[in-house]
């Protein structure tokens, strides 16, 4: 699991710091998160392919975190994009982009599907046999989703040795890594743990993003591998975060504490800051696993 | 008379083209002239001060021309602008910059006025007392305008020792700026251009981008001193400016020796070219006054 952030600030692109977008590729998906104006420019620094991404995840339409959506989609057609993409946000989105479509007289040539949000309880939105995603509903100004990424249960490790031994068919071998106990050429029924152990652990991210302290997201990103929770606060300033529907370092690493989260990202900085640190520090002061989202920073979880 | 080129390529933004905007200074005045994906940056960059532009011209609405309004005019809001902004374009433009205002629940915090164009004849659409602007009716894929900047014929030079030995009253002398003739302190008339002669030359630039050759626009742009013309294309791909209704290097140095410009300024090239010099060389064979836009180039034109 990887995590490329093309951009991690509030609230307006400047000449060195990005809107809201990421990259995460797990289990060979490629999802961009947010799409803030200028993340094409952000892919093309990155060297991410633009055909690999095929999913869009849209936390909300407040411009920092999509006014790079219709460029990208333009960008595809212009590319000759051939790949569907799907577009998941909050209800209003597909109009959008489609008036702007239609006033430049361009249409996608390439398959386009927007899944729109309304819903304010958490929803499974993409599944595979390999990924989940579901919703995670925020608390903004506007109607918010964050979104969970979650690794499914893989197959489990065969013992190749032991199963010889053990005088079972090849043929079971697939049966074996889904589980099943399995009966051998002696007709004997085989135990599956006997043979075989437990898979890679599944890995998951939650991007939570924009929202102020929320509680109820707790029992939906629980246990969470990495969780990436908007800051755009300092404490000094935590009665701009209740005024504007944001959080606090603080107020991310109890959400990240009480959801016994692996490691807790920190990022949607407000550009008043210069020193990051201080972010980290006071998140540090309630849970101990915190990382620094910037611009351009790669993570490989693994 | 000054322009800043922010962006002067198509189509899509790379991460060293980037799409088209240019700022006009002329009289005090700071035109925006298009405005592609990433302009917000590109202004930051230039150090130019965002309250300075009051009047934003859109020439289509092509992404590459318009994709960084919206960002822009959020910007604006969020920097708690008070100054009016006047924006230019073709009919759709105020509906989808509202659609994505009423989609974010934010609305500017100052006076936002849409001029729409429909009319496909020049039209006189800004004057105050220094300055004209009329749009240039161009011929692209969709409605697309060029902009005609005009200062006015300004005051006349007076000769202040000439006009004070003619024995006329300084209440006179604004008069005679204005090209008046005026009754001297003895009562005789004193003609204006015995102690006036012509003020500075007014200056005129035009901005055609983007269109197809179209020889209708040379009677509106007739001896302007700085022409930008679009030149997508070399002459070896011809036939993809027409397909595309673009211009090549040696079409607009076509138009500008018929409209007998001072200095012709190519502009909007394709990013499939690596050396701009043989778009220069193109164009000299026909006109030989020209220069080549880039991204960061400031022109000075006195």
């Amino acid at each position: 699991m990887k995590l490329s952030i093309l951009g991690c600030y509030s609230a307006t692109p400047r000449t060195l710091n990005n809107t809201t977008s990421q990259v995460l590729e797990i289990n060979n998906h490629m999802f961009l998160i947010d799409c803030g104006e200028g993340t094409q420019v952000q892919l093309r620094k990155h060297k991410i392919k633009f055909n690999r991404i095929k999913h869009i995840f849209i936390s909300h339409l407040h411009g920092d975190h999509f006014f790079g959506l219709v460029g990208l989609i333009s960008t595809f057609r212009l590319l000759t994009r051939e790949t569907d993409l799907h577009v998941y946000g909050p209800k209003g989105i597909k109009e959008v982009v489609t008036l702007q479509m239609k006033l430049a007289d361009s249409w996608t040539n390439y398959n386009l599907f927007f899944h729109e949000l309304t819903s304010d309880k958490s929803e499974l939105i993409f599944e595979d046999d390999k990924v989940e995603v579901h919703t995670i509903p925020l608390n903004h100004r506007v109607y918010t989703n964050g979104y969970l990424f979650k690794e499914k249960e893989g197959e489990r490790s065969l013992n190749v040795l032991a199963a010889e031994k053990a005088n079972i068919d090849i043929a079971y071998y697939r049966k074996l890594k889904q589980g099943f106990d399995v009966v051998n050429e002696n007709g004997e029924t085989i135990k599956n743990a006997t043979v075989t152990k437990a898979g890679k652990k599944p890995k998951s991210y939650a991007f939570c993003s924009d929202t102020m302290y929320k509680e109820d997201i707790i029992p939906i990103i629980e246990s969470t591998d990495v969780l990436y929770h908007e800051s755009t606060f300092l404490d000094k300033h935590a009665h701009l975060a209740v005024k504007t529907k944001h959080s606090t370092a603080k107020e991310a690493a109890c959400i990240a504490k009480k959801a016994n989260a692996g490691t807790l990202l920190l990022g949607h900085y407000s550009t008043r800051y210069d020193d990051l640190n201080a972010f980290k520090k006071e998140a540090q002061e309630v849970f101990k696993n915190v990382e620094l989202c910037d611009d351009g920073k790669v993570f490989e979880f693994n």
